[in-house]
């Protein structure tokens, strides 16, 4: 029998935490007391098994559950509930990481380029990968398209919507777009460097297909989601049915889900579904992720895992040029820099924007020189 | 200028509360340092304001922002996105509540019934609603049908599949849909009581929209979803475009994975999003919800609120025969109840259910007679 082995932290005392972990065994499968499962089948096949229970720390355990594959199918909506529906609602629970079935991986089928497919997209052979980021939203689109042109002749690989443009008034999402891949196309043709514009696609599920279209036709190749705040499942459904040839980056909006590890969700699920890089807040920035969890989120988005393609992370949030040496030392090469405001508050946008281009490309070859 | 009021508890020193408050207020609408921001319009009506600061106990405060609508359309995605996007991801930064400007919410629309429609359509004028659930999962397609032939017969109102029922092939969707509607229909002819099925709908949106389509060729009138797994735009779309008519009940599954208060979440959001009936985990149940957060959560989903229909509330999550008069008293009579395992665990479901739809309208009587 086929299943998927889930791991959550636990708070609890010692004489409780078995009756909690069955507990939870119940509520991810039948939901039911375990006296009113009557059918010898459900009893035997159906409902969750605790694999072991570990002490983790004081009053912490770390409980392994066996939950059937069968009560997912290969339906990511389904697969985020059995594994964390319900029992997201208790505080002392998070979920840590979970084993998935291999036919399941093999289904979702991961990203669709890997470091590899990446890297022979963009024309970057060796060095970690730039990006950069149009803001502030509330820009007019010939503001923005200007910002376009200058990170494109200041040479960055990249660049990305700030994930709050949407289809607001001040900036039409189709008139943006047409611009923004106008403006980048027509400075690569006088630099000799191509850089990529991609856009944020947000909206229901009706618009976003919308605006894959639109970003199709106007011939861009690349495009952000943010799958929490969109629903992991609309995620995995536009990157197999609507996104075929498109590099796709995942933002982490809404991910702020305390109780599930950011390794996990962000790395390990966003990979599952197709992210073929993830945005994430780097330690010493902006946000408060440590240094251990950005560590984690980067090993889940480049180890080996059954044959799924690596997903390429991407560090962010209060990144600064001065830091592109640290950032380097701490990802190695496959890695992709994403630096905005730090430009931005240049007074030459474009001479800051080479700035971080020029100081990627030392520290990618003072890797080389080490290595 | 229309903006959104959003209301959020940050644990923070006394020093810093005011810089906190102030990069909340950046992070959540141009996410650039100040400095970086060269244009006056979007200085001026863009960045987000920080309204009031007021101490709250010891390190933790509460902050109000003035977030600009137009910022947000009217995109229920974009309207969580500026919410609480990346602020999200700040573990001393909780989603209070938000006051949405006027138009926002007549777009939005909330439910197509409220209390009064839903009385109406299930044909119960007094006294409190009653529910149960379809369980265990892993049950083939013919034991759900006589389980819901069961409850109906026992008189309950509304009989959920449980919020594990998915499509899988042990009792997939279509064929599931058909017989437990057939079932509940035909038990109606016969014991002169109506009650009505509840498949639950759950997937990719492609999926989703199939199984409303399929739901509706069978005669159902009421769906479940699960707004926070599948996604809440996701949700907003369908009640608009693909659920007309029909009753929607919102499930809490992976509600409990975020930092947002859940009356704000489950009350608020998923009512303005249009739910006509709100499950959550009562107080004293397998969940950890305390009796002030069920209390919140069923004032946000009743109380007046700028011509937006109630949504009803539905207290379950380990919920017994036993309760229902405690449940009657806290609640008043427009409540759902909705109990499971406390009827499935009997031996005679049907018995069982009579004795709870029994116990609700002695309930219902003594809220009368009180009054």
């Amino acid at each position: 029998m086929s299943r998927l082995e889930a791991r959550y932290r636990v708070r609890a005392e010692a004489h409780e935490i078995e009756a909690i972990a069955e507990a939870i065994a119940l509520e991810q499968s039948v939901e039911v007391p375990r006296a009113a499962v009557r059918d010898a089948r459900v009893r035997d096949e159906i409902i969750a098994r605790v694999k072991e229970i570990s002490s983790v720390g004081t009053g912490e355990y770390e409980v392994r559950l066996l939950l059937a594959a069968e009560t997912m199918g290969d339906d990511p909506a389904q697969t985020l509930n059995m594994m964390f529906g319900n029992t997201s609602m208790h505080a002392h629970v998070e979920l840590l990481d979970a084993e998935f079935p291999e036919g399941l991986i093999k289904r979702c089928g991961g990203p669709r380029f890997g470091v590899a497919g990446l890297r022979a997209k963009l024309n970057v052979s060796e060095r970690p990968l730039t990006c950069s980021a149009l803001k502030p939203q509330g820009l007019p689109v010939d503001k923005l398209a200007a910002l376009c042109r200058e990170f494109a002749l200041g040479g960055v690989d990249l660049i990305k919507d700030d994930h709050g443009l949407a289809d607001q008034a001040y900036s039409p999402f189709a008139e943006r777009v047409r611009a923004c891949q106008a403006a980048t196309v027509q400075a690569g043709r006088e630099s000799g460097h191509r850089s990529v514009y991609v856009p944020n696609l947000i909206g229901t599920p009706a618009t976003l297909i919308e605006q894959a279209r639109i970003a199709r036709e106007e011939g861009v190749s690349a495009v952000m989601l943010a799958p929490a705040l969109v629903g992991l499942p609309v995620f995995a459904e536009l990157v197999a049915e609507h996104l075929h040839g498109m590099i796709v980056l995942a933002h982490p909006a809404w991910s702020g889900a305390a109780r599930i590890a950011p390794a996990f969700l962000l790395g390990k699920l966003f990979r599952l579904y197709g992210a073929d890089a993830v945005i994430y807040p780097h330690y010493m920035g902006r946000f408060a992720y440590s240094q251990p969890v950005c560590a984690a989120i980067a090993e889940a988005c480049r180890k080996p895992w059954a044959g799924v393609r690596e997903a390429m992370p991407v560090p962010a949030g209060g990144m600064s040029v001065e830091r592109v040496g640290e950032l380097v030392a701490f990802y190695g090469r496959d890695v992709m820099l994403l630096i905005g405001g730090s430009l931005l508050i240049a007074d030459d946008v474009q001479a800051r924007t080479r700035q971080f281009v020029r100081a990627v490309e030392a520290a990618g070859a003072a890797l080389g020189a080490a290595a």
